[in-house]
């Protein structure tokens, strides 16, 4: 029986080259191996942003689209929306019971952003539970692996630590998850700071083959390259950084010699990381034009992942019921 | 349309008298007028006791037995185990989003019960939010009304408040709850304190004739009546307190009188309370015996009450879901 794989993204709409590469990729290719469930956190959205809710619902459509655009499978993973599995929910409120306060204040997530978002109210009930209810999103599946970054690894461990107690006081029922830890390759975005939305320098996965290449165009370079003849530093230059994710070794050589000998000028250079990125980008294109026109496609597909994650999510709940002995 | 009216208790197995006469006797005159929803809180057991949940399924089951033997009516009344009913748990983790840590920690049973049970582990992130729990109780009903005793007040004013904060940030989904104060009779135990399980003075709905009789007969009465020529004063017996409650006014008169003139004695007088008593808990023994050994009767009424709460609060998330724009 193939082992389970467990995670989310919070819906934040359209995907960008640092969402691709820092995370669907890495789910495309998990999902030849495990059994893996994948979900819009749009719950978890609420634990932020509760009042700002009215693009909720686009961005999670617009997420599924770019999800399904980006190859994730759902003959292969079970592709789904939490809040269409309540089930996440029961669980969320039998493990509150059994959770020490103090295990949820001390996550460093959880002054860290009342810090650093002081423009949101996160004086919530539910944002000091929210890394509790990504310990039920997790276990309500029992999930072997969790892929994650070095940055939520504390969530895990309370994942891992409410599990064992869970186990200890009731009946061994629950797994402890696993981190899948992987690299991810950094994606500078055009300014070259990192890729993110809100800094806006990203190329969107739902970017034309026009809008691409105006970003590229007009990307920022090894700014000490200012003539042709000038020879510049890849190693400073974010168009290089994309390269060395996008293109083939060949051309990456060839634009690493080509520009510290002014060999190439940075049009050219851009040309090329053009042509990988687009061959990158097509069949994503393509697939995500069928997807974007076809509503009741997207729909059906999320339709389906939450019936088949709550069959899934319900056996382990009646397990967890007869344990607790409800 | 009739208006609705919610509300539950926590399971703690069999009930006595002090249970009848101060909930389900008010029950039984609800369920007439209202369209009533009664749970057993089995959810919010856990919130005290998650360490000890072996009779747990027995309580619950015990405690329907005697609401059902008490007269509540299944044809009338929706009368399920909150545990059936995940659309609490659903309601739950919306209005977590919603509400201020202050909020909860300012309900005064939080802190007094953390220094009244301090053998219980009352850390725990589910017992801060029990009272959150509560209000999403009666929420999902969109009920109308909540019978609550004064020390319940601010609990359903936690409520009041959660809706408005919903409405207000969202859309006008809740009516604000309005309590139901009722005036109820203090029932005294057979030690002259207040009846309790806790307190081992307790008469059950499922003590048998002779069972009753032994408790009304070693009954504490005015000490300072020692012998049977001394007169007593009905106002500090124990005794007199239950006439109060259960015999006909003339016998309430008769042992007043008699009580302080010395002209009955006080098995003459217990004599007349089991009279009295035995014939309002004849009909409840009755249907009790057959509740009792039918298990499958009682289940099938939970499971049908909680189908119907099942439909009514899925309504009713229906709409909650819509107005946050999920």
């Amino acid at each position: 029986m193939k082992q389970r794989v467990l995670s989310g993204m919070r819906p934040t709409g359209k995907l960008h080259l640092g969402n691709f590469s820092g995370a669907l990729e890495n789910w495309k290719r998990l999902q030849e191996t495990y059994e893996c469930f994948f979900f819009v956190a749009d719950w978890h959205a609420l634990s932020t942003d509760y009042a700002k809710t009215s693009d909720l619902r686009e961005n999670v459509h617009l997420m599924l689209v770019d999800w399904l655009a980006a190859g994730l499978d759902p003959r292969k993973s079970t592709i789904f929306i939490q809040s269409y599995v309540p089930e996440h929910a029961e669980l969320h409120i039998l493990l509150s019971m059994i959770t020490p306060i103090p295990w949820l204040e001390r996550v460093p997530t959880y002054k860290e952003q009342q810090q650093e978002l002081k423009d949101k109210d996160l004086s919530t009930y539910g944002f000091l539970g929210y890394p509790l209810l990504q310990s039920a999103d997790i276990l309500v599946y029992k999930a072997d692996y969790v892929p994650v970054g070095i940055d939520q690894l504390p969530h895990l461990e309370l994942t891992r630590e409410i599990a064992r107690r869970f186990n200890h006081l009731y009946k061994p029922v629950f797994p402890e998850p696993q981190p899948l830890m992987t690299e991810f390759p950094k994606i500078p975005g055009t300014d070259g700071r990192k890729m993110s939305k809100s800094y806006s320098n990203a190329i969107y996965l739902s970017d034309t083959r026009e809008v691409v290449w105006e970003k590229l165009r007009t990307m920022v370079t090894d700014p000490k390259r200012i003539k042709r003849s000038d020879p510049g530093d890849p190693e400073i230059c974010p168009v290089y950084g994309l390269h060395r994710v996008y293109s083939p070794q060949d051309i990456i050589k060839q634009v690493d010699v080509g520009c510290r000998t002014a060999g190439i000028g940075c049009i050219e250079c851009k040309q090329w990381l053009n042509t990988a990125l687009t061959e990158k980008l097509e069949p994503i294109w393509e697939r995500r034009s069928r997807y974007l026109n076809d509503f009741s496609l997207v729909k059906g597909i999320a339709e389906a992942g939450a019936k088949r994650a709550r069959e899934a999510a319900s056996s382990v709940l009646a397990e967890v019921r007869a344990a607790i002995g409800l």
